[in-house]
């Protein structure tokens, strides 16, 4: 069990284990003080925090000052998320003696968490989704120690994090080995296989979450891996909305694609608006009003990868530079970009897919212009599996699901509904909202698991598992499920005896 | 993406796919009188299909006309299920421009059905786990089209079941393709493989179903996979129980044990009991009284495989014969057996552990006797890492959880709720309710998923994935979501403003 780590993980993933059934049963009140108090720490250390960050990231103060803002959120909104119980979905069918097939015994569920979690964290959101960011506040929520792989783009950053989160655990009282730090791949890797952790999640590329993926499926005994991977965000505008409000749209278009330098995994990638609109000049009206400084990218490498998908994008046949765009590197090997926009016809996208359809992380997005006709229900799945969001920008009267186009819309939202996780009307995909109904995640390659989400309350459910107590005596069940439910939270109890009305409305 | 389809399999595929859309469309009312359809159709068909069923899997007459009553009643539960929404999870977050992090959109959030789902049904249950079974029920509840492979065990039932459902399903207007039948591993196999599948179920072996689950995870885009494989459904016994009902307690487990000739995922396999009681002697004693008659098994090769693993446990060192039990070939190679009850010490169980512990699927159980003192909560996972099931026989003195072994007690529940799917007190595991709150489904090996449910309504989520919808129009919101919500499914709506106020009750 032990034979492919160093003594040194062997004593992280064992501390993990230990704490487990010590941390399952903690109350949800106690957690969500903890959760609460690694959010104040954060807060408390935004100064220090952000100075590391900026150094390490390249990103603005402004936007790693609103991270941890973010970050802290996001913890306090699940301490609210476990007080208020509904995660545990718990369900109570009492006893039936008279039931269809035979005596129906007591049968009670709820959700426990699944034990230690690895958590391979993000370069692009330091903060959040990194060492204290939203897949590590799932986990704690859950209940499940958690071991934290930090990225190798913000090492101090991490530590730093780090140390913040355990003297908060600490002193709220959680048990040793309730978080957990590590460093480098091989070390993540290592842990991920080892029988004692229960499941994974990441955030990163599509070549490394699919390795990590199937090395979670290969495991002897395999576990759940929610990998968040790439995505390119498809949007659709029609003429009338391009009419409308030409300008409007540029503008958000522009800083969706420029902001964080385009490293965002929601930024829209391709924007598919039919042949002959004004939208190019109104872009290059935009550019040219607004200010576009340079913003560096968050490490060499993915400045160099940038450097190389750009070059290929704007060398492709028929392909316009609507931006050209620039990019710069410094003494450090760092690169400095501006946005770079580009067009394609919908038929000259067809001859350079190889070139055009993989994600360009960076500042650069690609127009495919239509011709009238196209069935744009049809055109994602020609290019593209899966994405984390798509985009509709429609006009005020096409928005009241009355005009002649109404049918051939609500086909592309059909089909833009199986294709993404997230569906925007006459908005920007990045700036991924906080909040309970949120999903962040859709099918392959976008994630290695679109049955759930990556931000919002709804996360939580990753890291638990169902579990039905029979007959059980009041005092062996979990609170969640005793009938005196000392918490308060939801219980479905169903009505006696309707089990003995089932089916009988649909003849 | 048809290159290892032979044309027949290519068009059961592309009908299932062609389907999709238009399923997916139907309304849960209308799925609801589908799924009755066939539940009334299913049962207007009993006599001729449990006799072609008697042939085939040797089962009882009663056994399966129980079952067809038990699968009729599982569509009919799904009806109400959809009827009621609840398993939609539907949540609306109200827009507020004044949240901490920014304006917050409005965002919405259901599920959606994944689309065409393969599902490999088994053997040891001709109606309840095959064609029309659980998994095939949540899988057209969800909305997805359905591609059973059928079990070579039952062929013939097979065919006539799946008429029948053709039958019921055409009748009530649903899309050609909603449900096709195939036969043969091969064509299985390269249906799980085609990109147009996205989720496939399976109730069979360790070894079948972890090569199923390899493939739909090594597929280009990974799928979901929803096995439900082998258990030992360990059982612990106190010997103040064995004190209060030793003869209530041996004559439920020999039913339990014997029932359907063993052949149940949850059969209790093993059971722990204190070194010294009367229990053994009160199984000679049950035995005796009542009838065991010889059952056949449901074909030659189960047959010789239990023999082979029967002789392997009786002749391990150490092992005793409660009751020795029997197993015989008749001319056509069916092995025709009674129950085999035998004990071991915990000692010796260590020691021939390589004997004892693999699942003998047949009517067969192993009592082991423990030294006082033992750790129960830590015994199961020295042999076992996953089961369906985990059971506590308790006296009455023990079950009010106010004896001196209580905390011993409890310290084994919270050890099997983190082993298992269903926790049992005082019952036997065999005979699975069908109601809301089911949970079957354990750790690995006893499923490759244990985050769902095969049995109970809580299965539907398999089958679903998350969607939110963003600043959507009302015109383009799926009807769940909708202001008027016409179905009046239950919405999770959040307060206005009560975003300001996360964690702060949490200081």
């Amino acid at each position: 069990m032990t034979d492919t780590l160093t003594p040194e993980l062997e004593a992280v993933v064992a501390r993990a284990a230990t704490a487990a059934p010590a941390f399952a049963a903690t109350t949800p009140e106690t957690r969500a003080r903890a959760l609460v108090a690694i959010a104040d720490a954060l807060e408390d250390a935004k100064t220090r925090l952000v100075t590391i960050a900026m150094r390490e990231t390249g990103l603005t103060e402004a936007r790693l000052t609103g991270e941890v803002t973010r970050t802290a959120v996001q913890l306090r909104l699940f301490a609210d998320t476990l007080v208020d119980g509904g995660y545990l979905d718990a369900r109570i069918d009492p006893a039936d003696p008279d039931f269809a097939l035979g005596v129906r015994p007591d049968i009670r569920r709820t959700h426990l968490p699944v034990g230690p979690v690895i958590n391979f964290s993000a370069s692009n959101f330091p903060f959040a989704f990194s060492v204290m960011g939203g897949d590590s506040a799932a986990i704690l929520a859950a209940g499940c120690p958690l071991i934290v792989k930090a990225h190798s783009g913000h090492p101090e950053l991490s530590d730093a994090t780090a140390e913040v989160a355990t003297a908060a655990l600490t002193a709220t009282g959680m048990p040793d080995g309730t978080f957990q730090l590590i460093h480098g791949r091989e070390a993540g890797v290592a842990v991920l296989t080892d029988p004692r952790i229960k499941a994974g999640a990441f955030t990163g590329s599509i070549a490394v979450g699919r390795l990590l993926a199937d090395i979670a499926a290969s495991r002897p005994a395999p576990i759940p891996f929610y990998g968040e991977l790439g995505s390119v965000n498809p949007v659709f505008i029609t003429a009338d909305a391009i009419t409308e409000r030409a300008t409007e749209i540029a503008s958000g278009f522009l800083t969706s694609v420029s902001g964080s330098a385009g490293q965002l995994c929601t930024k829209p990638g391709f924007v598919f608006v039919p042949a002959g609109t004004e939208l190019p000049a109104a872009i290059q009206t935009a550019a040219g009003t607004s200010d576009l400084p340079e913003h560096r990218l968050l490490d060499p490498r993915i400045a160099r990868s940038f450097d190389e998908r750009r070059t290929t994008i704007l060398n492709a046949p028929g392909v316009t530079a609507v931006l050209p765009g620039s990019i710069r590197f410094d003494d450090a090997g760092h690169g400095w970009a501006t946005p770079t926009i580009v067009s394609v016809s919908l038929d000259a996208f067809r001859t350079s897919a190889a070139d055009l359809v993989e994600e360009a992380f960076g500042p650069l997005s690609i127009l495919v212009e239509t011709p009238a006709g196209t069935d744009l229900a049809a055109l994602m799945p020609e290019f593209y599996e899966g994405n984390l969001t798509g985009t509709l920008h429609l006009s005020t009267a096409e928005a009241t699901g009355t005009t002649a186009n109404t049918t051939e819309l609500r086909a592309l939202v059909a089909a833009l509904s199986q294709q993404v996780g997230r569906v925007l009307f006459n908005g920007w995909s990045t700036g991924v909202a906080v909040t309970p109904a949120q999903q962040h995640g859709g099918p392959w390659p976008a994630t290695t698991n679109d049955t759930s989400t990556s931000v919002g309350t709804a996360a939580i459910s990753r890291f638990m598992r169902p579990v039905a107590y029979q007959n059980a005596p009041q005092a062996f069940l979990p609170a969640a499920l005793q009938d005196t439910n000392p918490a308060g939270i939801p219980q479905a109890i169903a009505p006696a005896g309707e089990s003995h009305t089932w089916g009988t409305r649909w003849h």
